[in-house]
């Protein structure tokens, strides 16, 4: 590695910054790929770790063995605390380092929209932390209902609320559903099932919002043959671990919230210094880059840019990876001495899977629904996992909780299980 | 399940609480078996989670799951404090049980000898926490390094330190031997990898004293050509995170140290006010009852009964399960009022894997070594696991390990690397 090269810091090894960092291998430059963690973590399928169909390691994969044939490459397990602009440092809790180039990938994180009870009380899941903490918790309320002979108080253990009609909400709640409808059911053979529900909190009309009309009623009546409770036009204001209550003062006694109705750009962005948007996204160019630092690029959840229709895109890993390639072509421009181009998004489609058998798709002009668009489901999913082993472990794992109506992964983390 | 028939309580869901719990499946009792996790441990392949090799999940497999057409038997999982012995009551966290029959399989846990800096500074590895912990610990310390200007402290954070030469010392040193050598040399290209050592620290001369003196000296080479160091003769006598000191005053800068140099029985023994024999082991008659309470068993590691050679029968999972066999055929025999039998243990011999391609094994009048006893190794490990599609993921991360020279689990865990 020659010092002489420029130095390009990536922060972020989500979908983002990995693409970016990959992307830059044969560039005349040298990379630096920072983030908190040593994995890339394969979001899309966080559900399945918070309902036990998959290890953490299935989705989580360590950077340095997806990027470890990259020559210019460098990586920082580290936590960036914040950026000298003018300086161009990065500083992290073991040290800064300088850059000349910056592509900040920060992602999203959990936005309870001040709502500080639910902060508090409610799982997020955006990390690997959250959907161990979200499987641990479901298991240990079972435990809990199991010698509970008070059935007012089983109901509120084994009632499940998910908050956010999204696709992670609309997965979610089909999951723990059939977690509980075909496996747990069969572990507590003297529990009584229909004391368990799960309920689905969307505070619009409409859940999936980025699918046409038909497919989200069609998903909405999949939720419900699923036994899920869909309550539309219902909002959350507050949560204490027991009961949660909404706008219109009803209350729904509950010791479980996943809150899945909202994200916004991480933390990171507040101490930067520089313009944010709604969601505290970063100001970006059509460029991607910050209009008064040209030499720093966003991409991803944390970069706020209008789509054709006027509106901010959306905080998905389509947009991030495409973002990534515009942002190494411009890093590249400008390093030949060429003028940064805009970024145009092209829009793959939208696709949710609600459960065994049972999705929807919208990709273009076509849609799917059913067992069509759940194999669609599968295969597009794994074959955007990093790896050949993860990809042949996860579909080990769902073959056999498809043929056998089982989790393999129901196991109660011993840290995390003081309270018992 | 009748309130009529007798209550057997089985405390522990190891090799011998489970077998116990299981062999109970026809006889004319209820069963509750207890355990403060709800999985059952594999515990001869925890070094292998320690060592990146395997994932947590596939070593643990849920007690429900396991026994769930058991129609006999309910599982509770809770932490038992003690037993009333005169009330025959078993005390947990969340209430107490009733017992005609108690079966104590309560296992073991790390045992320092009273070396208090020991208890707090080094890793056990007897239960799945330890296991991460390892795991987290060595990844982290790798990345320390990283990024570490003085080789000094370089070296401490590389130097990897196990006390105790019995089987599991012997595995886990020459799996993070392996882990360095093949694995983690591919994803530092920039650390000197002869900075980093694996000292195996035995207080004997000898180690895996359970073999024959020949395939004792044979593993103590193979650890030797897998760049192990092994020091006879050492005690350690302190341990401060940062440097090990032994008992001849001289002493080794480490950051790791792993304590695979004694077990006791776990701490509920002394709290039960039963006599108790060395490493806290409780005393059982030659049927495994306690003397002054036929109706309660001790099995496994916390049971003190002398072998035919006059020394305890050791902490391994054999005597657990022929225990468990002999505890279950007396307690039907003071059913139907026959008096119970003394418990004769058959060993089936020593097996300890030293890495790939290498183990030893003793097996009645066979020895083997080399290939053969490693393959042999694979093989009893792999038919021993619970369930087949943990034996499937099993055999294809280890398979995977194999050809490609990998690790597939080294993930930092995001709740326990907080001091990064």
């Amino acid at each position: 590695m020659s010092l002489a090269r420029p130095h390009v810091v990536v922060v972020g090894a989500g979908f983002g910054g990995l693409r970016t960092a990959h992307r830059l291998e044969n560039a005349p430059v040298d990379v630096t790929l920072i983030d908190r963690n040593n994995y890339h973590l394969f979001q899309p399928l966080l559900y399945q770790v918070a309902t036990a169909g998959l290890s953490p390691d299935d989705i989580a994969h360590p950077v340095r063995s997806i990027l470890r044939s990259q020559k210019n490459l460098e990586f920082r397990l580290a936590e960036v605390t914040g950026v000298d602009l003018d300086q161009r440092q990065v500083h992290t809790r073991t040290g800064s380092l300088p850059y000349d180039y910056l592509v900040l990938a920060i992602g999203g994180q959990t936005n309870t929209f001040g709502i500080e009870s639910v902060a508090e009380n409610a799982f997020g899941l955006k990390g690997l932390e959250d959907a161990v903490g979200i499987r641990n918790h479901i298991l240990r309320l079972f435990e809990k209902a199991a010698i509970e002979p008070d059935a007012q108080k089983r109901r509120a253990l084994l009632t499940f609320a998910i908050a956010g009609g999204g696709p992670t909400g609309v997965e979610c709640a089909g999951a723990i559903s059939e977690l509980i409808r075909m496996v747990l059911v069969k572990d507590y053979p003297h529990l009584n099932m229909h004391e368990a529900r799960v309920v689905l909190i969307e505070a619009a009309r409409q859940i999936l919002p980025a699918l046409p009309l038909n497919l989200s009623s069609e998903a909405a009546e999949v939720l419900k043959r699923k036994k899920v409770e869909v309550r539309f036009g219902a909002a959350v204001s507050s949560f204490d671990g027991q009961v949660i209550t909404f706008n219109d003062g009803s209350s729904l006694p509950a010791h479980t919230l996943i809150w899945a109705a909202g994200v916004r750009a991480a933390a990171l962005a507040d101490a930067l210094g520089l313009p944010q948007a709604g969601l505290g996204r970063l100001v970006v160019q059509p460029t991607l880059q910050v209009e008064a630092h040209p030499e720093v690029f966003v991409i991803g959840d944390a970069a706020h840019l209008p789509g054709p229709d006027g509106r901010p895109l959306p905080m998905v890993a389509p947009v991030a990876m495409q973002q990534a390639d515009q942002a190494v072509a411009n890093i590249r421009a400008a390093l030949e001495g060429q003028p940064a181009k805009p970024f145009a998004y092209k829009d793959p489609g939208a696709l949710a899977t609600i459960g065994r058998n049972a999705a929807v798709a919208s990709l273009g002009k076509w849609q799917f629904k059913g067992f069509i668009a759940w194999f669609l489901w599968l295969v597009v999913h794994i074959v955007q996992l990093v790896g050949f082993r993860d990809r042949l472990i996860v579909v080990i794992n769902w073959a056999w909780d498809y043929l056998f109506y089982d989790r393999a992964i129901r196991l109660i983390d011993p840290q995390r299980s003081c309270d018992t």
